[in-house]
């Protein structure tokens, strides 16, 4: 008997969506020519990545020559953080990244101090927003560069970029956004956000691994991360992975097309995640904002019992989720995220982060809700120091 | 009618071994777990990545654990470049590159400079070779890495790497080999080489567009490029291209079976190229070593002609060909590397360069050598600065 699958982790990784997979085909396999090749077959190639490229701007309400193709996500944030703040540091050389970044723009910052920059955590309030006056404070004049994500793909809180892009800018700052988590979640335009860069990748919308890309503001002078050859207009060297840019334009038109419905179906369901599961089991904590979340996203923080052991259990059952972040979970016993929300360790190493998408039915929340109460009770059944 | 091609460009491009598109078809599909994930569904994911990077490894005479999967061969060059001088910094900062790499070596090295490095580029013969005494004589004990090409993707020549490798070490200094042009055409080896890094790409090897590798020796410390999480053991972040690596995998295994059939075919149809078309088209330059090349590169210059016109007219024939490297096709007039082995601006803007692969034929040889006496004839007499 095969065991039912309901997969609950698309943060971590999601389906090729079909459509997606069918339009990549070509290019792994007759289509195979370089884009950069001066003849026709070539040309004919890069005439199909420059319609991704129009694809992924129109996403966000970008011109295509404001898009940079990258390998992946970690890419378009380490070319951000390091290629922004160094080709600007003639303004300064102070970089705040908010205490609950990715891994990519934390290290990518701690890099740069090691070339002199000085780099300072924004904190976050409870549900991990940035609030506008802790940036008035900690925004002094020698600082080039902002980066706060859009959305935490831990604890599913949407920030409220508007309001902390002004006070950046006012200081003449740059501002950056990490929006892995966001595009294809919610409407995302660069425009009306104001940012001066925002990260996406492949793989929260459906496209293959090995893709991600980054949009810098027509003006906004950038170094490359990966110097060489003269693609991506010498933003971004390398061949290009013509067939995961292919499936990013795919994914990144049907993401456009079909955005308010998929995501009105996913925060149905999500909502009787965030109800029910703190009804049906004790002490639990709903980590991240309530109602500024990212549409498919729940997260929680059960006491009294270890994560990693949650998901494991979990998985035995056929539910598949994750503790804190893809990246992290097995560099570190307690998430920096949940700790800079002030969540009391013993609390936050009880996480679990449910990522909603297009294949999962009213049937699979029911489920999470029949079994995940069973499965927190047993492991505080084990627990030394959970005491009922 | 349908154009017969006759693809004479596999630098550039190649199209995917049909073992390799077979095996990533699944992870493009139901195996679409992160291999970070903790749960079994991941976990399954994760040992085929590991599979696969001990295929590269024993192609390389080399251990799993040196092994970093990166995006592409340029980021493997600015990997080992950049990470290697930045990690190393204290033995000194000087960094010899010899004037034929490719941009990606060339350009990390020049982002060096910007930070404090010293730069010097190691000249060649009229071969392309950096001949031993040359490297002894710019070699300074404050220089932490030399970087020499195994092999010129746009003329062919292959390095005696050893004795320069030897040279370095003496000294302290680092050796890297970007080798994207030459693992999966000769027998490459890096305990017999010695070097301490070495990159090269899918594209090579028959493996899709978007990953590539470094290989780090043993106990040699390398900055990461791309910061972020735990992947590659904390040496390039960012969720792994887990189709494109298995497709490394599975490239990797049967370039090591089947490379001695493989070459001793190519060189035999290379040979022809390399002898006919001198003997048919007068004022032909052969560029790089006429016998210590790669199996498969025949590469010329034609007196009185513009190497982009030729490629652009060997293609209305059904011949697709290159002129200087892909990169650097759109960006320079004149190839650096044909300046460097010494051939005046005149000849070097008439270059040619074909790459040859599985599927060409003696049939394909017999039809450029038909075809490009022709061609090079009619663009020679409408040429200004042609004499007859």
């Amino acid at each position: 008997m095969e065991k039912k699958i309901i997969y609950l982790d698309h943060a971590a990784a999601s389906p090729l969506l079909p459509e997606v997979r069918q339009a990549i085909e070509p290019y792994l396999g007759e289509r195979f020519w370089n884009p950069s090749a001066v003849y026709d077959l070539g040309q004919s190639v890069r005439e199909e990545v420059e319609a991704a490229r129009r694809e992924v701007a129109a996403l966000l309400g970008a011109a295509p020559e404001e898009i940079i193709f990258t390998s992946c996500g970690a890419e378009a944030n380490n070319l951000a953080v390091k290629g922004l703040a160094l080709a600007n540091e003639k303004k300064g050389r102070r970089v705040l990244v908010s205490a609950i970044e990715h891994h990519s723009v934390l290290n990518s910052a701690r890099f740069l101090e090691r070339l002199g920059f000085e780099m300072a955590l924004l904190p976050v309030d409870r549900y991990g927003r940035v609030l506008p006056e802790t940036l008035e404070r900690m925004l002094t004049p020698d600082t080039v560069l902002v980066s706060v994500a859009q959305a935490s793909n831990e604890i599913g809180t949407i920030q409220d970029l508007r309001p902390l892009v002004e006070i950046a800018h006012a200081q003449g700052a740059l501002f950056h956004t990490d929006a892995v988590a966001s595009v294809g979640q919610i409407p995302v335009e660069v425009k009306s956000l104001g940012v001066d860069a925002l990260s996406l990748s492949g793989i929260s919308l459906g496209a293959p691994k090995g893709v991600g890309a980054l949009y810098v503001r027509k003006g906004v002078r950038i170094m490359p991360l990966i110097h060489g050859g003269i693609q991506e207009r010498g933003f971004r060297a390398g061949t290009e992975n013509v067939p995961g840019i292919i499936g990013l334009g795919v994914a990144a038109r049907l993401a456009r097309e079909r955005l308010p419905e998929r995501a009105a179906r996913l925060r149905t369901l999500r909502d009787r995640l965030l109800k029910e599961i703190p009804a049906r089991i004790p002490k639990t904590h709903l980590t991240g904002h309530p109602e500024k979340r990212l549409p498919g996203h729940a997260s929680f923080c059960f006491e009294g019992l270890e994560g990693e052991a949650l998901v494991y259990l979990l998985a035995a059952h056929g539910i598949y989720g994750n503790t804190g972040s893809a990246c992290a979970s097995k560099a570190l016993k307690t998430s920096p995220v949940l700790k800079a929300i002030g969540l009391p360790e013993v609390v936050a190493q009880g996480s679990l982060v449910l990522t909603l998408g297009e294949e999962n039915t009213e049937e699979d929340i029911a489920r999470v809700l029949e079994v995940l109460p069973q499965v927190v009770a047993r492991l505080r059944s084990m627990s030394p120091i959970w005491e009922s």
